[in-house]
């Protein structure tokens, strides 16, 4: 059928299976060919076509509340709820967003991004409908990954305990966005193996009329039955037990199983869980036959062989393998380093050191806060903990890293993937909070390269740093592409570099936005004003002596960073120059303002909020003729 | 025998259980007279005293390490490795910590004060002791409530994975901070009442051996084995399951049972969990026979009686209890207002918005991240989620802030209780990073109000807010006696309130800093300078009005905050005094510094740290001599 031309999900009411079928591989090739030129979440999408479908029309959207764990499986219900005519824009700036949008359609009632929300948010949609007495359900789907976050387990003991009307759909495909860990996973995966496609009670039943049969060697038939018990029947109890009716597993791709089983959790009073089995990339032979992830969220492809469309040089090293790459380097003659990563051993690129050193890497699921009091538990027995973790992911491990790692003040080095703009994926993974939820705590050092040479050597800062926490921050994507030095030397703590010399003003920056100062004061230089730039590489501690000499100097200073200005970097400058007494100073801040930024190129988010080359150019051009009028 | 002459806990080894009797009734009577000075966590202390006596007995600390959950039950742990002499300082300025602290003593392998790290704590531990090959044990001891952490319930699936050797203790109390809620605590209560200490397998099997006797019934059969395996089993199984050799439940004040079970643990290959039943306040009638908490934690008390010292004259309204009673009388009109406290429904003083609002109340238990998305849930569905939180243990659910609650812009009014310094509890617990963490979001509303008649408009103002996400923060203990209106009325979001006029200077502050403000300026009144000082209520907005009209007069400005000074809000007047091109503009800011800071009376801690009426008139006063002097 015509997808673009469907408005709402209600038309799926009056189609047969039949028709359903033809629908979901209508779907299934529009996904294929559109994400080939967009890119996106393909394989999570096409193992949820069925399972999108069978929701919508087993439910009436939006009075019941479909709730999409991390939200990256929701292009098939932005499909049925009226947006496939967007997707040409997928993930692209003021497009079509790849995670649900609640000003895009009513039919996205919570948004999301980060993992394992749902259930809490489904708990207080419950709630409220109960207290308005009204009457609609309220679905959670949410994946086997997420489920080992530990908020979706707080809820689950909550939802348990209260007993309110919900049905939990367990979209568990076998495949995770890393492969999965954690006990909770075996669990699903004997259940996975046991009496698939059928009733777990009526297998257990059935299994039990059958003991007497076996006579009279009591002991052993006690043994069996209670291995096999185990084996059958226990995974869906750990669900019973917190108080959920459990179903399934169902297959995930037969409509006649969902509707089936929908029908039955639709009637049932209190909380269900709903298990279902899916593939992901289910229909289409590239993304089904991965088993590492890489078809998980992807680049342009070429639809027909599924490959990728590779730039057309090849780019500077990415930054996630450079810095897990460097630490690799440095285990092999450091026995402390351990690597920890929260279920991103891929996107962070540690195959290579896990490869190398199997028994000093830990992938512990999608468990930031454990990630991070691991790490501290490691440093006090005198190891030295690498914690690879996504600056937005890091948000959820604030209390861990206040409380166990800077409160005690351990050696954990924090590596800060994606800090700064993200792109593509937007508001909710827009690394840019870092600075100021880490730059306030005592005894954390903060620091980011200018380029992928100087980030190997604050790597080498980093282990070699034995007086506390330490944070390196780099951004998502390749280096620039400078020459690389063999040895490797730690950078003294503190201490900022100055790029060019120049009287008139100052830009302090680090990271990314250094060539842009680098380009606006080399501008400036034709117009006849001296522009000093300086990678202020450490955001905690400042470079104090540096910071005293521009003062005294009464050097303009214009701060620019890709990280919110509240409480920023460029505050760090401010405050420090108010404590000295130089309440004179000029100081001029360019950052990310008090929003929230969407989705996007990098560049074009830059452009959004005016960093960009002509704007420093601007506003340091500013600070410069004032101070060439005073002199 | 003489608690006073422990040096270290290898005196134990040579006891004999009739032996350890006698010094656990030692240690109790120590402890029952000691906390009735100092006040302490009595009861969570007399529940593990034979517990703590056993684990010291069967292992060597600090080769093994035990690890304190929560740590406010390490007292016996204290006496027993050599801290006695030093209890009539417990919890006071510069004396014992009320918490393990590694400075105390090589037995404290690991500190606490906020639930649920110790599982992850003990993995890192237990980690590092098999890389570097040594070989010792590792005992966390967690309570049931704080079992329903969600970091807890990451690190359990980790470690049943990993299936690292390690001995989980398990304490359950029947009481721990408030009655306990949740799914999993239902399945520990079943276990308790069924087959008590006993091994619960050897239950099972014997039960198992019985089946066939039963005849002819099959189904029957079926059905009663299925309830009873349910009933006897399964709760032990959920740890089974998980990768755990479960056993329990033990009886935690028998030495025959604790020491039977540790021997069987420490043979035991791969993670251990021992369920121990203890009675919180075990041992002193009043404590013992409380059901709601209240010997907890507490004050001094008369030992003979258990009644609390109380204060000479009655003090003004606690700030939790005034917040919480303004919410329900709102309630009472406004039925969108739903409470949601994560295990905190007596320190929040919610007893009686609980008691007339049963169904609008929620204890999640000890679980922030989902009690803040539960809010975010809530809201969506337009109704008015209060969540009452501790301003420290709001740090646990940072990212739920961020993504569920601002990002969304969602109506959620936090009551942040506890902010700025609490006291005895110390460095785990200060309530001094909220401003910095939540000032940078966007869409944050952030205020304190400078007493409680304001405090009760403030509920009011939040309450009646209806674009997006507010906070309230208000100190631990008492209002300090102001009458109290009548008559409810919003105050205008960002408005500051001039409290006295002056010209030459002004001090902006809010809160409980605002006496210290008023104090300092009539004192310098008398020395002939005229100082302003402002109530600056909302921290976020600022008034912007009455910043430019300062700024603009070129008025010097001192401003005082009961919270870190990195990213707080003497930051965002400087962030908008240089946004504004008031480069000029002189700003002194006082706060706290970048240090974490411990236990004692808040006086001795802000007198610590430099916060007195004479630092304030020293500074202010400067200010003031150089405008008089300018003029």
């Amino acid at each position: 059928m015509d997808l673009l031309s469907i408005k709402d999900p209600s038309f799926l009411k009056g189609l047969s299976n039949k028709e359903l079928e033809n629908l979901s591989q209508d779907i299934r090739e529009f996904l294929i060919e559109k994400l080939s030129g967009t890119g996106g979440h393909i394989g999570p999408n096409l193992g949820v076509v069925e399972l999108t479908v069978a929701l919508h029309k087993c439910f009436n959207s939006p009075k019941d509340k479909i709730i999409w764990d991390v939200g990256h499986q929701s292009y098939v219900h932005k499909v049925l709820t009226g947006r496939a005519c967007q997707f040409d824009t997928l993930r692209q700036y003021k497009g079509l967003c790849g995670f649900p949008k609640m000003v895009e359609s009513e039919h996205d009632v919570w948004e999301t991004g980060h993992s394992s929300t749902s259930l809490s948010a489904a708990m207080g949609m419950a709630i409220a409908r109960d207290l308005k007495k009204e009457n609609n359900y309220v679905i959670p789907v949410i994946g086997d990954g997420a489920l080992t976050g530990g908020m979706a387990l707080e809820a689950l003991n909550h939802i348990g305990h209260e007993k309110k009307n919900m049905i939990v759909i367990l979209n568990d495909n076998e495949m995770s966005i890393a492969p999965n860990v954690g006990a909770l996973h075996n669990v699903l995966g004997r259940l996975r193996t046991a009496g698939k496609y059928n009733w777990v009670k009526d297998e257990l039943e059935y299994f039990l009329k059958k003991v007497p049969a076996v006579g009279g060697k009591l002991a052993s038939t006690a043994e069996r039955l209670k291995d096999s018990l185990k084996y059958l029947f226990v995974s869906g109890m750990f669900f019973e037990e917190l108080g959920f009716t459990y179903l399934g597993p169902v297959d995930g791709h037969s409509y006649d199983d969902l509707f089936e089983n929908l029908a039955y959790a639709k009637k049932t009073e209190g909380p269900v869980l709903l298990h279902v089995i899916t593939k992901k990339g289910k229909g289409y032979q590239p993304a089904e036959s991965d088993r590492i992830g890489t078809w998980h969220g992807t680049g342009p492809y070429k639809m027909e062989t599924g490959d990728f469309v590779k730039p057309v040089s090849a780019p500077p090293p990415g930054w996630s393998k450079l810095v897990s790459e460097t630490v690799r380097k440095l285990a092999r003659n450091d026995e402390r380093i351990v690597a920890i990563t929260p279920a991103m051993p891929v996107g962070s690129k540690l195959e290579g050191f896990a490869s190398e050193f199997p028994d000093r890497m830990y992938d512990v699921g999608i468990a930031e806060q454990h990630a991070a009091t691991v790490a501290a538990g490691l440093a006090t027995q005198n190891m030295k903990p690498f914690l690879a973790i996504y600056s937005t992911f890091l948000q959820r491990a604030y209390d861990q890293v206040v409380h166990d790692i800077a409160r005690q003040n351990l050696n954990v080095f924090i590596g800060i993937d994606r800090a700064g703009l993200v792109g593509a994926d937007g508001e909710t993974h827009q690394g840019v909070f870092d600075i100021a939820f880490l730059r306030h705590l005592p005894n954390m050092v903060l620091m980011m390269p200018k380029d992928e040479n100087e980030g190997q050597h604050m790597v080498k800062t980093a282990i070699e740093y034995n007086d506390g926490p330490i944070a390196m921050r780099f951004p998502r994507g390749n280096g620039i592409g400078v020459p690389m030095d063999d040895k490797l030397k730690p950078i003294p703590i503190g201490t900022w570099e100055v790029l060019r010399e120049g009287n008139d003003a100052a830009i302090l920056t680090f990271g990314t936005t250094i060539p842009m100062a680098l380009k606006a004061a080399s501008l400036l230089e034709k117009q006849g004003y001296s522009i000093k730039v300086v990678n202020a590489r450490f955001i905690k501690p400042l470079d104090e002596k540096m910071l005293q000499d521009l003062f005294g100097a009464n050097m303009p200073i214009l701060t620019i960073e890709e990280a919110v200005l509240q409480g920023g970097f460029g505050s760090a400058v401010l405050e420090y120059a108010h404590e000295q007494g130089f309440h004179h100073a000029e100081i001029d801040r360019m950052g990310i303002p008090d929003k929230f930024i969407e989705h996007g190129s990098v560049k074009e988010l830059l452009e959004e909020i005016g960093m960009t080359v002509e704007n420093v150019v601007e506003r340091i051009g500013k600070l410069a003729r004032k101070k060439q009028k005073r002199a």
